[in-house]
């Protein structure tokens, strides 16, 4: 089974994905492993299993540890983190951001810039102001990206991706794939960009 | 804050439990950290969250992942794995047993053992007659330690480790404790140890 790139599931809502976003293309790209960035929605995965809230509320023990666990994979990452106000956060209209500007050279770094957002500033994300600031900041017109991201188009476009990651078998973030295989978890990249080199 | 060992909290149901049990002393014994084997039972806690049954079942895409990361996980440890028939076993009896010999020289064996039953050669290792077979194959005498995994004491014992499992914050296996801090999945073992050498 032959994968041409490695594909990297994530929702903008994820805690474990934020870790996932700051490293994945400085380590993918070292290796040489190309990567396709893939968001998705979890809120109707979640609901499919009967979730309406993050299972880290749902279930407060585990909640509490994840909060814990992610300051030491941050620490142990370098990348800054201050736990955010309100948790969850709609990652929809970064989402749809992310799907207009799929082809555009700046893709990466305003998702990374959207997850700093998040986690390491405590913006709401959810916000056209937000994620306009951060569109502003990377030095793209925010107008014409917020409106392609109301547009039918793009609403559609997030549908399907969230649709095609349920029909994958992907039921949490972050999640690579590679090729038939599937990997969940910050803590599976090594292991994803392994297989694309030595098993697709 | 100061730890005397790793604790290794882990139950013989436990799918992830299974490599971790297959490995930990072999790495821990490497780096020179004691660890204290703390058998404990998943139910109670998972009830306490509303399940009556493993998440992997409940939750089946889930479970299937789980089952193919575990094949990937196995493998790369050189860890024989044959998906049980049955799933979840109970762990009950094999953890009143591995209680009774918290201070034998054949306790780490005799989990290895037992992990192995059930998920190498998927033995009902519920069954006085698989955990009798394992303990003989040791040079243990049955006998013995069935009837005293049957004492009240014993039963008191997997109890209490199970509510002290559960005042820990534990609600997973394997998990690893240091001190104050928690760590959560086989494939958190090696910042377990880095915790203990350098900031216990």
């Amino acid at each position: 089974m032959s994968a041409a790139a490695l594909e990297f599931w994530f929702e903008f809502a994820s805690s474990y994905s934020y870790p996932a976003a700051m490293r994945i293309e400085r380590i993918a790209h070292a290796r040489g492993v190309p990567v396709v960035w893939r968001p998705f929605l979890l809120g109707p995965i979640f609901a499919a299993q009967g979730w309406r809230d993050s299972p880290f509320n749902i279930y407060p023990v585990k909640g509490q540890y994840m909060w814990r666990d992610l300051e030491r994979v941050c620490a142990k990452e370098g990348v800054a983190l201050r736990r955010p106000t309100r948790f969850p956060r709609s990652g929809l209209l970064a989402a749809r951001v992310a799907s207009a500007a799929a082809d555009e050279p700046w893709l990466a770094e305003f998702v990374r810039a959207v997850y700093r957002a998040n986690f390491a500033e405590d913006r709401e994300i959810s916000e056209p102001e937000v994620i306009g600031a951060v569109l502003k900041s990377l030095g793209v017109a925010p107008t014409i990206w917020l409106g392609r991201a109301q547009e039918a188009a793009m609403k559609d476009r997030v549908r399907q991706q969230t649709e095609a990651a349920q029909a994958r078998g992907i039921f949490g973030a972050p999640s690579f794939v590679v090729g038939e295989e599937l990997f969940w978890g910050n803590d599976r990249l090594e292991d994803a960009l392994d297989w694309y080199l030595h098993r697709r």
